[in-house]
């Protein structure tokens, strides 16, 4: 089975998760004051929504740059990929309970530690995913054994970050949020090695 | 009139419909109490969205397998193909009534007979759309009349699977859910006979 | 400028406008009583569901035909298009009204009537675009005239069709419906003439 | 890395965002009184409606036009092009904060003045991937630096038109949204050079 189609899906569910994104900030009723006030309020939304729309944003481009090094699919592929749309389809959701919850007491712990699980799965998937293409000689002979264990190192980064983003929100909530900015970032410029 | 953009369509139709799902999770509010105890009464919305995002998933790659079969389209196919989106499209409504009611009293019947009953009607459509280039000689030439069987016989079993899932919504709602995400499980992986 | 990109942006459009229609049918709350009983009187949201679905399934198949005869695009055509598309993306707004107030009294009357206002000025559309396509020799050369003709002439039966369903408004609500309901119909079997 | 992919993604986000748009036209409720009354009284909503509809179809246009002249990629050029698309995912947010607040006292300008914001850093983003990828050696060898000189002064009329538009904003909020609307206007007929 080749791997166009599963891509263009895969392109379709990720363009639509990251411009859903935008139905989850609340938007200010007249009732609630000036609006001046209630557009500063809602920052956790603002900080939650630019988080969740690059990470989304780099796991396409990473998805892409994976797909290219993919000759073909089996249906384990189809399943595992999948699974990885389940949790970026799925992101909106602990992304709408940061922006809710940010400021909230002792809820914004529960928000912040879903939001970096969730991604954390969700890094996990792509492993997964990336680590059977690999074992089920899925992957274009072109790839050396280097390049498979730089792609692996890489996914892990990710994985151990949301690990720590995990662990901090019961330290401090925005501190989570900024780790996993910070993972985005790092996939966008990640370095001499990865880039060649 | 070839079947691309007939492709390219139906594809959209399933990556929105299947991103959806995720809007109809509810958001716990700050007013409803502790925010993880709020999580956890959320697992009949989790249950759902993973059966139905896999079912998506499952039709969108045998409506893939399918069209690799059919090499034009008549405006019977395309009524057909409609009818069939209109289903997928559809089925985030059945989702968010299961979700909404699994844990209610005598109200979890009906939410979940109504989602198998849409669900059964959705892989009637694919059997109609099936049965309709088969007889209509929409197909390539290269399909033999064993194979045309094997893939009416695979549709088949999920419409068994269906019925039976209406049948058991009357006896245990949970269960009836459960077979719907049995079905999806199988045409993931159809065994040696349907994969050849 | 070619066609290619301006028609993988309609589809897009199209495919997004028909999934997003689900959102609009209001999810019984288990406060509303038997979920059984709210689900029987949801009547109207179905169907306007499955009007609108089809309507625009079918303004989309009439698009691809058309698109089919036309060659380039001009800075017009764009501009008539994305009026098209605005009205297309418009429709899950008035296919709500009559979901919401075909039942009720004097309001049925201006929610079908909203309706079928909406499809007339989107049917315009589509026809303004292939009149300033005919006029500004976009087409193919192909075209012989009196192919112009018919598809002009198909045309006009959907927009007398509108202005039939709008005046039926005032008459009765669920009879304009239908005649929309019809029109869609048409356009799918468009009779021995125009299928040729 | 080439554009194919980037141009498809970027496609997705367009057309949903542009879709999304009518989700924030609030739906007349049948407690509100005559529904035609309440229509009326929407008229804040369609006007927005109407100038991002045709705002985010402009920047579609444009950027299918840009992307013509860039051969191919790099992080950066890719990093951009995603905060271009963060900002037009952003659209329905400040639309539907026109579309609630344009009659209301002191909010109205508030409102406004957000809504042109956002145009402006959209256009400002819009500007910064253009002038990366001129900088950066992407475009492709036919274009003469008077074309690019046009390119980056047609854009520069956007964001002095936005800035005229957040300052209106302080006066009269229609004519703040009236400039925008313009603005979308003459990126359709930019005139006899531009088009050339």
């Amino acid at each position: 089975m080749s791997t166009d189609r599963l891509e263009a899906f895969s392109d379709g569910v990720f363009a639509i998760a990251i411009t859903l994104l935008v139905l989850l900030i609340r938007i200010p009723t007249p009732q609630q004051g000036r609006l001046i006030h209630s557009l500063a309020e809602l920052w956790p939304s603002y900080a939650a929504y630019v988080v969740s729309f690059f990470t989304i944003g780099i796991i396409w481009v990473n998805h892409h740059a994976q797909f290219r090094q993919i000759e073909r699919a089996d249906r384990t592929l189809l399943f595992l990929n999948l699974l990885l749309l389940m949790w970026v389809s799925l992101l909106p959701f602990p992304t709408a309970l940061v922006a809710d919850f940010l400021r909230a007491g002792g809820d914004r712990v529960t928000a912040t530690a879903v939001y970096s699980a969730v991604m954390e799965v969700m890094s996990l998937s792509f492993f997964l995913l990336w680590r059977h293409a690999t074992r089920a000689g899925l992957l274009t002979a072109k790839l050396s054994s280097a390049a498979v264990w730089r792609l692996t190192r890489r996914n892990m980064v990710g994985q151990f970050a949301y690990l720590v983003a995990f662990a901090a929100a019961f330290l401090s909530a925005p501190l989570s949020l900024l780790i996993c900015g910070a993972a985005a970032l790092y996939y966008i410029y990640p370095g001499r090695q990865a880039a060649s």
